[in-house]
């Protein structure tokens, strides 16, 4: 499974850096394997989103990597991107099907198995399954742990034939990606473990070897 | 012209009430005679956005007003808006005009000169201009005054046959408002004196009756 497989270093961008800082980041993530960015950042303008959604594209597609926007489906078009990533407050799946066209890639944030179940019943192309771990930028609520994790993959699996791909989020490091792998997940979604690290591309290859284990 | 008078009294929804105060605000406000309602919640998300965007689609087309969406181009195509409006760093006027097709309105805020000539150029369907006086909301880099209402307004005169309409916005009262029109404003935007007003169906009649004159 190509789209699977293209989740499996899954970086989000960070809100603190500036914008040449991130997209440097982004860059030296791609170098070492990344395979899938997302742009996130919400307390940016549209314009300064277009400017990075086109630059991450361009980055994107030289390492045949997937670029995705989290919840601007206008920025999304205008800037090519393979898709877009909503949580349960924004946009809903459906209508932002009906913006994206049927060829898009539409990931939906889950941190239950009812928000998992309602997820899949709507055909969503992957499923961030979130927090894992405890971070600072998420609330207690949303929290699932890798028991949650576990329950959500195995759902995935039961009920398809072709299983719902699974990128996992919160609090991910290369010392807890064993067990986030082993409780059932394609993808790592990592911030700070990238966009934070001293050097951005060893870390993403730190990822790449332990997905490929 | 339709459109600069579809313009005249101009509302701006208030990010301080909750959603269902700020929709009956709008509804009263349309009772009133309100012209045109635009959806701005910076700090909403696309979910609630979408589902306010749906509610004022279907009042302002039951009083024949326009409905624009601040800034969000998906959340205007989602909800059947007649148009966005854009500031000057949120999506440039081309990208909107892209995604929006070529019979939508687009109105640009700008508060100089320059930014006038830039948005005329662009053929804006009608420049947001200010803050013409002070407010809480604004910064000073933004005021331009009723002498700079007065520039703009004279700009968009000068250089074409068919002037672009002109919205005036910021700190405007039904007391202040006599000036603003005066300047060669064509709409009067507010917030505050119709969202806050004890009364806002008789403020957006006061307006309306300011513009009749
Ligand atoms: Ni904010």
């Amino acid at each position: 499974d190509v789209l699977k497989d293209k989740l499996g270093v899954y970086l989000v961008t960070d809100e603190r850096t500036d914008v040449a800082n991130c997209l440097r980041v982004v860059h030296q993530a791609l170098e070492g394997g990344a395979t899938t960015i997302q742009l996130r950042r919400k307390h940016d303008d549209g314009r300064v989103l277009v400017e990075m959604g086109h630059a991450i594209r361009e980055m994107t597609r030289a390492y045949h990597a997937l670029y995705i926007v989290n919840d601007r489906v206008d920025i999304a078009l205008l800037t090519d991107a393979d898709g877009v990533h909503v949580g349960q407050s924004d946009i809903a799946y459906k209508d932002v099907r009906k913006l994206l066209g049927k060829d898009k890639i539409i990931g939906v944030s889950v941190s239950s198995l009812e928000e998992a179940k309602g997820a899949i019943h709507d055909r969503a192309d992957y499923l961030g399954v979130g927090s894992v771990f405890p971070t600072s930028s998420k609330s207690d609520a949303d929290l699932c742990g890798i028991r949650g994790l576990q329950e959500i993959a195995n759902l995935a699996r039961e009920r398809q034939t072709k299983p719902t791909p699974i990128v996992a989020i919160g609090g991910i490091t290369a010392t807890n990606a064993p067990d986030v792998l082993q409780a059932g997940a394609h993808g790592l979604a990592v911030v700070s473990a990238i966009m934070q690290a001293q050097n951005p591309a060893e870390a993403a290859r730190n990822f790449c070897n332990l997905l490929a284990k």
